[in-house]
């Protein structure tokens, strides 16, 4: 199997860990908690496209991303969604929202997302205590 | 089981057909193919509220959707996801996205969403159609 995970994901995005199907990365936006699950697959797209084993393991990394994401941030509410009209390799965002944050009620999937990088000490402590998190339910 | 499907999507949606677990509706925008699927589970508003056994019959429901409207639309991508921002009832929303569309490649679920609903002719043959594609693999 080969893997090459996109250059602009990756250029935006902090690796956290490898689970069973995906790697687990953050994004450095420091205006939404926003972590992304893209699957170790090669040439994947859309969903449709992973065996249905593939697709039940998505989902359970969807939710313990979920888990995790709703304990350590506390959000109003998790916002899921997989688009591909950009960056096509099959990736899912799993984003924590509040109702105070910049966007909201609205989906951050727009051209106005604001592009505020976290500071290299929130990133520090964050990076820390995120991998962890991830790590201690692998 | 009490379900009552929210009263915004129920004005704002055709109802296609009850699979097992969700109730499948098309939203009234021609401006988007655009299908929601909503769990018929009462006060669920996270995918990780419903068990294990609906997490996946959940996502094989959003993956017999993604085949026939791929099939149906012919779109250039499908958009898949779940806010819950403005109606908290959990539902999942399948977009068939054509690099020509208005908000093409931003995501849907913004503020300046045109609303242009399906004429009387343009739905009566879209839901006939569309019934029956649904129903076939029911």
């Amino acid at each position: 199997m080969s893997f090459i995970l996109d250059a602009r994901i990756d250029s935006s995005c902090f690796e956290l860990v490898d689970w069973p199907l995906c790697r687990v990365l953050l994004k450095n936006n420091a205006d939404y908690p926003w972590i992304i699950l893209v699957p170790r697959q090669d040439s994947i797209q859309e969903i449709i496209e992973l065996s249905t084993y593939m697709q039940h393991q998505l989902l359970d990394e969807i939710a313990r991303l979920s888990l995790i994401m709703k304990t350590f941030f506390n959000p109003d509410k998790l916002n899921i969604g997989t688009l591909g009209n950009i960056v096509s390799q099959l990736h899912i965002h799993v984003v924590a929202r509040f109702t105070h944050d910049p966007l909201w009620p609205h989906g951050v999937w727009q051209e106005d997302l604001s592009h505020n990088p976290y500071s290299p000490n929130q990133l520090k402590s964050l990076l820390k205590e995120l991998r962890l998190a991830v790590e201690s339910v692998n």
